[in-house]
């Protein structure tokens, strides 16, 4: 037991009073206060003072006047007085015989000093991460996005993003179009459209679909129609020419004689070089090879289905091998999922390919090089100052300065990057390259977060088949949050999963609607009828009690894990919600029985508060995922909006007491 | 000037003490920490308390005395005590005309409760314990146990006796069948036959049962065929009654006239004089009420269906209101589920009422008592001594020394108790009561773990209206350890859960075949093609294998966490393992990339042996529920048998490198 008794002998005299300190209690408790106990003779008067911190006294015995500025009050046992951070006071003892004995506590409030002062002279620490650029690979304008196409990079950045402001950083997701990929150009000429027209017509449904699935892009811009993209493009290509980083070299190419085309991307299809899947382009989706086109076996024209000839070609060559070490180095830093980490391993033992930069099109970015003028940039090279872009319209947007190098170079800021397996071999390889050769002191991404493929009832999304729900269609059925649940829960983060219309279905109306639901409404109700639907203040603790608040703190720890990278995983996080509301239902269930023990409302009033921070909780936790719902239960719970900036931080500070819960009875946590 | 006077008008009574705010103040400041003004009326104590926040009081006028935990101390103006984070404490007026005014200041310090607090740094290790008795109410033998009954104390008492196991203590589950209650010789007379018959042909059929739902029950014994039982039991009472705890009465009891019989227990129904529902017996199923049976409204005497008179009966009773101090105390210590802690609670406040321990009937142990050849001692006062024969039982078969104290009194051991609800009266203050009159050096329980009802599809389990399973039926059905995982995952810890066929299926199917043994079949499939069927030994390790590792460190810590006394959560357990699947399952496909490149092969071999621990990990985390499961996944690893007494602590001892594991890709895990 820790008690102190007062001791006169003890007393210490200062401002014309007799002290003894009680906090801090030294070897036992540094509290966020101090407290003396002191006594002032009859007829004696404080030493007037003002110091910075707040204090109050409570007079606990005898009688006295109290001075403030100009302002006098009597006072006696009870009587609480406080003085602002440089209130001016004194206190005078009245009686001519008897000791008058008050308590001082004092504290420092930084926020109510006018002005400043003693900031402490700590020693600058590591240079902090305040911004984060988080990126999904961009959607080519050749068709609709499908619900497949939700649980990839666009949701995964979205959910990281959302994270990463919850806990207080300046976070972004970016995005835009990919116009300028041949697949564009073939898509439109199959449906009689320019380019420019079929990837207006697709880019106008790809940003209905993703506004309605709820991501919240910062920017995504078109490339052409951008003031930045070009520009940023030709200067990076022209530095790394200028740098001696490309090769014009003169290989055989696939050629067309009917189509007058030097085949590539979406010109040329036929089997893998590597592992004789079916392929079109110059990656095999099955085994993730990425081969010169020349190399396709069978190949055909997908234009007349003729099988091609070999003619040499002049093109420009970035030889990725000479950055070899330059990606080991890389690999050795950045955060890779196992398939993409087992990938670049097999690149850097089998050799580093030379990737053709400049292909015989005449849709597409210039080659600012004279000779070229009949080519244009490769799309995944464009893919690298594509983010340099994105930054400058981030720039224009919110006012920030130093251009693209604001995320790319310098302190303060890291980058995430979101994609599709498929996409590895460009993102983890060729744009490191680029990036490196194009400035040694570039920043690359801290983390490379890929997904598999997700599949719709076991099958590929196939658009010809018509085996596909688009985006857009379950997204004007079903609330965007439940989607965006669904996809979570299933996300194909390590292999394909599955989107199966029936189990959608079930897993919402089991999960969310009886069980997340169930038990917020019925919280709500409880609320209603034992505290006129104001949240109550914390009590009395039992040891289940604290048990339920330890679990919760596991559990919001379990959610971040899921969130962050590395170790991103959206499943993960998910099935911490889902444990969030069995626990807090479980905990619910157990105290209820307090109802009927009159004696004890100061615990059942701790448990509806721990039960309302539950509920709070999962709505800070899910809200990455479930933006909707946790707005209206924050709502709900009686905040003025949902969980904001910084929100993570403050987790567990109480839902405030007295908070009007009136609505979590009836709300609609799960609408459109 | 900010000042406030205390005003006695205005104050708020809580924990027993009136009160008034101070801090925050509205308006004008919020502190970081909180203040109450504090005054405890003559010879009154403070409600005994403990809460997340530091506190501390300044006493500043009248005496008291101050406890925190077991200690205690005189204060008086001027004292200063600080209590830690969940410290219990209380402080006591020790005048009888003058109050006691103090001051509260509490505030928050995350830190110190993270660690769990309130625990004194400076008391010394409890003894370390070496010895645990498990205890489950014993069944009635008037029956056949359905399903319902599985999911209750047996199982829970055997999922814990056999973790403790795990983790190196000598833990024994105790059990036995309760002959001597009165709804044997009413079950008996129905069916023609003699108490002794009935209770021999039912005891049977509940030991074929028990041991066909695997529970390791150390002893089981019959109390009439006991060496130990009728001798403890009549010591007991007569150790009571000498010691002047029982008192002779004569009170009014009802009595069926054309019966003959004083009626009580099995002998009477109507309905509950607490909540109306329909009774038979000493006590309410739906509002756990206890009652004299004189109390019971509209009477009727069971067997002829006449409505009792009430006679005059002379009777022993324990005056459970004497012992309302040492109740107080236990419940201090003692971890009570919330619904037994709200049921002591109000037995505290409302009054403990005297319980009559003979009873007019010749079924049952004889009281040692001249003048009572007519009454039997109540069974509920044999369930006190009956927990001292399984001791003695225990003794006998393993040559334990030290008699019933050898769990009982002494160093080095302690006693978790397992019952439904409904007993909790008894368990929760008759026995303990019982227990401290008959030796005050008594040990008694440390943790009191209830259970709500298991319903059948959402209704009681019912013989009358054949709305049951027999547990015996479904273990002929099906293997044993799908029925203790399907109760586990749904049991009604907190709150009535049900037994639902096609969910019992449909769960079992989707978790534990395709999800467990899915992805084990597959796991032995893959280290066959890989490696022989052996088990590699670890070579390098990614940033990825660090994380499955450490994931897997918590999801053990989980399963535990759910095992273990105060927590217990079978539930939580079964989450924590199919959790453990779900990661393995993710990170095996993962990793599953590594197979094509062959410079990595150190890292495919970590990979398998962190995905073969996992295997290993789960079948050591199932065990206390599946023990089956963990013998034969153990064997399929290569061990000689499956996880060993202690084997806990070993967890993440590596699978040997070279194990055969062949037959792991088609072992029978979940066979009958």
């Amino acid at each position: 037991m820790y008690i102190r008794n007062i001791d006169p002998e003890n007393f210490v005299s200062a401002y014309n009073v007799d002290l003894q300190l009680l906090y801090p209690w030294e070897g036992v408790v540094e509290p966020p206060f101090g407290a003396v106990w002191a006594v002032l003779a009859p007829g004696e008067t404080t030493k007037p003072h003002a110091h910075q911190e707040c204090e109050t006294f409570v007079i606990l015995k005898g009688r006295g006047m109290m001075s403030v500025g100009d302002e006098r009050q009597a006072v006696g046992p009870g009587a609480t007085t406080f003085h602002r951070p440089f209130d001016n006071h004194l206190l005078t003892n009245t009686s001519d015989s008897e000791e008058l004995v008050f308590l001082s506590i004092f504290w420092e409030e930084r926020e109510r000093w006018a002005d400043g002062g003693g900031e402490s002279a700590t020693e600058p620490t590591e240079p902090t991460v305040e911004r984060v650029l988080v990126t999904a690979a961009p959607p080519t304008p050749n068709g609709d996005l499908h619900v497949g196409h939700l649980a990839g990079p666009y949701s995964n950045a979205d959910f990281h993003a959302r994270f990463l402001r919850l806990q207080g950083l300046e976070a972004h997701f970016v995005c835009g179009t990919d116009d300028n990929s041949i697949y564009v150009k073939t898509q439109g000429r199959a449906m009689g459209l320019s380019p420019e027209a079929a990837a207006d017509h697709f880019a106008a449904g790809i940003i209905e679909t993703l506004d309605a699935a709820g991501f919240d892009l910062a920017v995504f811009p078109r490339p052409n129609a951008s003031p930045h993209h070009h520009r940023l493009t030709q200067e990076f290509f022209k530095t790394l020419y200028d740098g001696d980083h490309l090769e014009e070299r003169e290989a055989p190419a696939p050629y067309c004689a009917a189509c007058d085309q030097i085949l590539f991307e979406a010109y040329i299809g036929g089997r893998c070089p590597g592992c004789d899947s079916g392929v079109v382009g110059n990656a095999c989706e099955d085994c993730g090879l990425v081969y010169d086109p020349a190399e396709i076996v069978e190949p055909r024209c997908t234009t007349c289905g003729a099988t091609p000839e070999s003619r040499p070609a002049k093109r420009l060559f970035f030889p990725l091998s000479r950055h070899r070490e330059t990606l080991r180095e890389h690999y050795r830093h950045v955060s890779l999922t196992p398939h993409v980490r087992a990938l670049v391993e097999r690149l850097l033992a089998d050799g580093l390919p030379d990737v053709a930069v400049t292909h015989w099109t005449d849709w597409g970015i210039e080659v600012p090089v004279p000779g070229y003028e009949a080519q244009r940039i490769f799309v995944w090279l464009e893919m690298a100052p594509r983010y340099f872009a994105y930054v400058e319209h981030l720039n224009d947007k919110l006012g920030g300065e130093g251009g693209w190098q604001r995320y790319w170079k310098g302190d303060g800021a890291r980058i995430v990057q979101f994609f599709g397996y498929d996409n590895s071999f460009y993102y983890a390889a060729l744009i490191p390259a680029l990036l490196k050769a194009f400035d040694p002191e570039i920043r690359l991404p801290e983390a490379l977060v890929t997904n598999e493929f997700y599949h719709l009832e076991g099958e590929k999304f196939s658009t010809s088949r018509d085996h596909r729900i688009l985006g857009r269609d379950i997204l004007a059925q079903e609330p965007r949050d439940a989607v965006r649940f669904y996809v979570a829960y299933t996300a194909p983060e390590r292999e394909a999963t599955n989107f199966v219309l029936d189990d959608f279905h079930a897993t919402i109306d089991r999960e969310i609607r009886q069980g997340w639901i169930g038990w917020l409404h019925g919280l709500g109700a409880r609320l209603g009828e034992h505290y006129d639907g104001q949240v109550p203040a914390t009590g009395d603790w039992t040891e289940d009690h604290r048990r339920f608040f330890q679990r919760l703190e596991g559990l919001l720890q379990e959610a971040a894990a899921g969130y962050a990278v590395p170790g991103f995983s959206p499943q993960r996080a998910t099935r911490a919600l889902t444990e969030i509301v069995r626990e807090a239902r479980r905990f619910a269930a157990g105290e209820s029985h307090w109802q009927g023990v009159t004696t004890r409302t100061e615990e059942q009033r701790t448990a509806y508060a721990l039960e309302v921070l539950a509920a709070k909780l999962l709505g800070l936790a899910a809200a990455p995922i479930m933006p909707d719902f946790a707005v209206a239960l924050w709502r709900a719970l009686g905040y003025p909006e949902g969980p904001g900036d910084g929100a993570w931080k403050d987790a567990f500070a109480w839902v405030p007491a007295g908070a009007d819960a009136t609505g979590l009875a009836t709300a609609a946590l799960l609408s459109r």
